[in-house]
């Protein structure tokens, strides 16, 4: 297969976890004879230093014609001490879904037998949890008119949604959770906003089209405890944008590191893979970061082109890597591998 | 002391609970030599079934006619399942805080030493955790204005902030770090929303008044992640209504079970104790609900009334309770009591 890939590595950690993942894609079509071109663009903060756009229009033009984006990181932590800044690193990840229409955002929450000591919930409670979060992207607070008022004492965000952008990703939902254990929960707070109460009418209808698949409604502020106390309940957790946000954050102490978790947000023509961790200012450059998130969001690349033996691969890899002990400090306190070393074992073993 | 409180039991569990509040005052006032007079009234779906709203005009002149307000739980899944009905349980209580200007909402989190195992955390990761959520309760997407189209196609839900809304609950959460470890964690998604970094800038231009008092921001996708990977690095967390209602449900996990959680919601004038569980319907009746939370809120009532002796010796009836295992099936799966034994044997002890 041929594959034109744009390589988006953004801020902070992001370029070298990126690089790892690269590096197990060359493996791959190295063993598999598929032919994978690379090319890189910039995005972020590094975008705004170096052109003055978080997203830069030579950026999205590539992204548009290119089969796939493999994503890095984005944010810096200047802009966040400056509420006045009125370009962020954040806009150009938030455009860019907006413009690819990547409407679905799916990351899945697995608590894997050989990591299960290094989450901070116990083992038994956690023990064969395998979900996956349908987050709405392309809507709610997110992309809502934001006001503030000239004295600087106000402000407003609107979160809006309409049917349409409900459908779309409640149909991916149900079909997913057709080939698993056919439950779908959606989860909002129906008994305070509007927009839940949309969520949860239309929800309900479409259910009917799946009568395999059960559909369960849960308030967020539940959800948020059940995840922790009884994950194993969960298949597939659909969810607005914002609420998607949060709740896959706290998903990840599941597998016991945010180091592990990859994503996929896909919309009808494009998809982006990235690691849902964020840009780790702190960690850059230091050969300290877990780039498993970045290279598993290459196995979702991988299935998402119907490469499933070669995504399975990548999984298989990532799978020894951990056995074997060659994880970062973020899963072993005393490893001796850095970002680099785990990622030239996980392409060396493909 | 004289007070006369207003008790809205309200619905599910809310009554029976309630109750063994209720006992505990009096084991107090009687202890004591005080005199608490209480006045019943209705709220939430009990009282919409009575009345047809669910805050009736007479409940909220009682209210504001009393020292303070006992609150039980409202709800009933049959209005849930109904997005369409204009009238709710939920209402009520939204509007009594909008109404009394309950604009502070207090929720302790505590791992409770003898009930540290009941935690799906690890021992090790919870030990020692005491933190305090302060999350503001007249304002944000709970109060902005909603619309639908006529269609039913479309919904909004408005959040909006001012300062003054900001400075207020800002200054109560400074307060209550300089008499603890000196840490105000401020939660929002200032790298997303107009709101959010308003709160940014009005709470770093207070923190300057509270020189002592360090401030640390977070972004609450990362917050409901250290919640459970490093609780105990909270002292004071301040957040919106939203942010609010979802971390602190997710935070009661810390303490074993939601059955323990109480909480103030505090406003110039006026004053309401409750538990944060909701009115959990299924459990209704069956004496099976945990009082705890409700007798806890009596002790948070206590103290607020400056009754810091009467206070403490209601948390050591509980911890008393706890210790001999006189604690309901949410904490020991085979326990034999029920939420009336527990009420009895803390007010007893007492
Ligand atoms: C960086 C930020 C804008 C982003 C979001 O909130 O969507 C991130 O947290 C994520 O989850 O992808
Ligand atoms: C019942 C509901 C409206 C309420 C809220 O969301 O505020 C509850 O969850 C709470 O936390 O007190």
């Amino acid at each position: 297969m041929n594959l034109k890939i744009a390589v988006l590595s953004g801020d902070g950690i992001g370029p070298e976890v990126t690089l790892q993942a690269k590096k197990v894609l060359q493996a791959i079509a190295f063993v598999h004879q598929h032919e994978f071109i690379f090319e890189d663009a910039l995005i972020g903060a590094i975008a705004i230093e170096k052109t003055g756009k978080p997203l830069p229009e030579q950026t999205l033009n590539l992204c548009k014609n290119t089969d796939s984006i493999l994503f890095g990181a984005i944010g810096d932590p200047k802009y966040d001490s400056d509420p006045t800044s009125k370009i962020r690193p954040e806009q150009g990840l938030l455009q860019l879904r907006k413009e690819l229409g990547l409407f679905a955002n799916i990351r899945p929450i697995k608590a894997y037998p050989k990591l299960i000591n290094s989450s901070p919930v116990k083992k038994e409670v956690i023990e064969g949890t395998d979900f996956v979060v349908f987050r709405e992207l392309n809507g709610g607070m997110y992309f809502g008119k934001k006001t503030t008022n000239d004295e600087g004492t106000y402000a407003s965000d609107l979160c809006e949604y309409n049917e349409d952008e409900i459908v779309k990703i409640s149909h991916l939902a149900f079909k997913a959770a057709q080939t698993r254990r056919k439950k779908v929960t959606l989860v909002d707070k129906a008994n305070v906003l509007e927009t839940s109460r949309l969520w949860r009418k239309v929800v309900t209808k479409i259910a009917q089209e799946y009568p395999d698949v059960t559909l369960e409604c849960m308030y967020v502020d539940n959800a948020s405890m059940q995840i922790i106390v009884n994950p194993r309940q969960f298949d597939i957790l659909l969810t607005d944008n914002l609420f998607g946000d949060i709740l896959s954050d706290e998903a990840s102490v599941i597998s016991g590191s945010i180091g592990l978790m990859s994503s996929a947000s896909l919309g009808e023509k494009y998809s982006l893979f990235e690691p849902i961790h964020g840009c780790y200012t702190e960690a850059k450059g230091k050969n300290i970061a877990n780039p498993i998130a970045s290279i598993l969001s290459v196995a979702l690349l991988l299935e998402h082109f119907g490469l499933d033996v070669e995504s399975k691969k990548v999984i298989a890899a990532v799978e020894k890597a951990i056995v074997n002990n060659v994880i970062t400090v973020d899963l072993k306190v005393d490893s001796q591998f850095g970002t680099n070393e785990v990622g030239d074992f996980i392409s060396n073993y493909i």
